[in-house]
């Protein structure tokens, strides 16, 4: 099963050639759901080959432009491209107010239905439940309310183990053990557990994603040895003043948060278009979280 | 003087990769004007190098998506670039209530005051003036309210012919001259009038914007004998059919409107994302206008 996390844009908010503001897609199991949608996100995923009419959910952080500004004109192409099937759409209260406001003044009626989700970005609660993943907000501190998500993989079946098979098992049986059930026991033959006869399930994956805060380090309680976590890191350390006035972090912030919170690897982004070169972002942080990555356009992890 | 037109985009709604929606700048004596401000416009600025803070006004055709989803992004990034000067914006009724949504939904406070001119896009009447131009309204038709602009620079001065002038005149009474006053007579000499020594003033030179409409040949007559006509031509007009149901022209038409109302020159744009050669859009209107061109972004018209 696919658990994989690919990077549309990770600038800020002042606009930089070739750099495109925040929006990820994270694929579950064939599934698609959008993380953030700056201006330019529908160019993005033609690029990256992301079908808008795939995406299930849209998960915004805070209503900064950059992080958001995308959403209207991708909605309009979906109903151009006929979507019908509803969009569900997770973010701060007050999105959907202008996502009416914009389809009034358009004369726009979709083809679809938007369910919104309005999130309370104080707290760490689940918003979202589907069969391949849960979502919970992440309390971030902006300017604005902001909230970040931990996107958690539904539990995963245990593969049976071969050598605790008994012999004789007919292709049904053998199914209904696959699916997690019990055999029971009957006049050819005594029951089986699924327990008895499988390995631990694997831990479900988890990737957390830190959209715009200031650096607050109880949020590594939340997030303890998640498999990926992407945190901005707009400013280098020798801005950390203006980090803190503009609720940013750096990247050393972000790899201390890391470090702190054992994930298992680190992706950064939200770089201030004052830095030409990441270089000096990445090594920063590198020098605290060894494997840190810069969350350039293009990339994919795949979980 | 300049009196230039810099094509940014002229895709239409559906997004298609190396193609952008519309946008243009007109610069009239070093002055910038955005004429629609589609998604994206902001990166096309930079590309093109237009400074945001060097515009003086921006006038939108209509409210859907393709012609105005950029102008959020590009009013933030003014701000966070520290732009003072007013900045005045032309459109339909309806634009300024988005805009304050927008604003209140991210917090947004601009450093600089918008100054809103709703226009009435049923009549052709003058919506803006200023030292370089005044811009008059044209009733487009479309599924929503829709102006098309007619840009006409202020009239220009006389110049001065050589041969009328008599000799001994200071640089003092040659720069009055110039100016376009007349000389009184005095002690000295007689009085000159400017009319006596100048040739005629040149014509103002004059550009038709017709955002999306419907082919509607009324119109050639509020703008006959113009420099330049931009023309939407979404459709070819083996699809007119198409074009009508959805309020749009094909190149055909567009070229038939231009060619009626005897206009300099023609280009074209808001091509559908069907075509993915434009070659067939380009001969279909020269076979009627046969200077015709294309609006390719980057395109620069110098009039």
């Amino acid at each position: 099963m696919t658990f994989e996390l690919k990077i549309l844009g990770s600038a800020s908010a002042t606009p930089v050639l070739a750099r495109h503001p925040t929006a990820q897609v994270l694929t579950a199991d064939a599934t698609n759901y959008l993380i953030d949608c700056g201006e330019g996100t529908q160019w993005r995923m033609l690029e990256h080959r992301v079908r808008p009419h795939h995406l299930r959910a849209v998960f915004i952080s805070h209503l900064h432009g950059d992080h958001y500004f995308g959403l209207f004109g991708l909605l309009g192409t979906m109903h151009l491209q006929g979507r019908t099937q509803p969009l569900r759409i997770v973010g701060p209260p007050g999105l959907d107010e202008v996502l009416v406001a914009q389809a009034r003044a358009s004369d726009m009626h979709l083809g679809f239905t938007l369910e919104f989700t309005p999130v309370n970005t104080e707290i760490h609660a689940v918003v979202y439940e589907d069969e391949h993943l849960t979502v919970a907000t992440l309390p971030m501190r902006h300017r604005i309310p902001c909230a970040g998500y931990l996107f958690t993989e539904r539990p995963r079946r245990a593969n049976l183990l071969k050598d605790k098979l008994p012999a004789g098992l007919t292709p049904a049986q053998l199914a209904r053990l696959a699916q997690g059930e019990d055999l029971e026991a009957d006049d050819q033959q005594p029951g089986l557990r699924h327990a008895d006869v499988a390995g631990p399930a694997p831990a479900p994956r988890r990737y957390a994603f830190f959209s715009d805060t200031l650096y607050t380090p109880a949020l590594a309680d939340l997030i303890r040895g998640v498999d990926l976590l992407y945190h901005e890191a707009t400013f280098l350390d020798e801005h950390r003043e203006r980090a803190g006035q503009t609720h940013h972090s750096t990247a050393r912030q972000a790899a201390q948060l890391a470090e702190a919170a054992g994930v298992k690897r680190l992706l950064l982004g939200h770089f201030s278009s004052r830095y030409k070169s990441l270089e000096p972002v990445l090594l920063e942080a590198q020098a605290v979280f060894p494997t840190a990555e810069l969350a350039l356009e293009g990339l994919t992890v795949n979980l």
